[in-house]
């Protein structure tokens, strides 16, 4: 069987890698905040958001070419002010497919985490 | 870099697209009922199930072109009957991966919610 | 519109395939343990891990081209006992993007459920 393209990855651990770049798809390891217990769920939201912009442009790719994300909220109380952050972060440009459910993340001081498919 | 295949869109709002498709790949939002409080799991999955080939039907697609399908059940004591929905919609045709994990949804009322990977 | 690359299943049942092939993506169905009662996450997790290899050499691929892995855990209690059975399933070579949550599966004997996007 034909192998495909080849597979970059960057900011590898014995875990996981923050990068993962098959042709011209980007998948991104679950993005958290740092954990601060002294983040509310707007804070959590925007480093979140923060790393996937700086992941991407990393990977060669921006905002504007997201495909699917999914977010898992520790509650979904946090709905309405993870919303406000996010469609800020997006406006003006294209927006993704997204998923939002509630699940308990690795730790209890997450608020949100969230999983991105991006195209290069 | 080389930027790779162009991405279409449609029915976005402010916070996310309806469907992606970017190649020969199609991303559907997460997909549940519109939520009334009257329908049971079957009625949640039967019109889940609509919307996806709804829109799989605009985005050039259908049903036999599923890849990987994500469900979130709110309870999984509905596991058995939201399957027997799914397998009636896919009687005779080729079906996809499946992933089937408990999760609350974006609102009490919503029993059941997929997302949806497909081919174009 | 044309069409994309042709889809090949393999290990379909009524209800979900457990390897889904569309060009150089393979798509897996979740992955568990059968489910005994008596195996612990270890137990269970190096099962998953074995079910994973399987099918990746069914589908002519191998676990240095994971590109995405979804991972549920019945309880993030087990969060460090199954990182060690996956960073020794890893060991020495390229890791994929993960994201791990808590979730409810299937059945209740089931602690764990690994969702495998890998490459040809």
């Amino acid at each position: 069987m034909s192998k495909g393209a080849e597979i970059e990855r960057s900011g590898s651990t014995a875990r996981m890698s923050k990068i993962v770049r098959h042709g011209d798809l980007i998948f991104l390891c679950g993005q958290t905040s740092s954990g601060s217990d002294a983040q509310d769920i707007a804070a959590q939201t925007d480093e979140v958001l923060r790393r996937i912009d700086d992941l991407l442009a990393q990977a060669g790719s921006d905002r504007s070419r997201l495909l699917s994300v999914t977010i898992h909220l520790r509650s979904m109380a946090d709905f309405a002010a993870m919303n406000v952050c996010w469609e800020r972060w997006l406006a003006g440009g294209p927006v993704p497919a997204r998923t939002t459910v509630q699940a308990e993340l690795a730790s209890p001081a997450l608020l949100v985490e969230m999983t991105v498919i991006a195209a290069a």
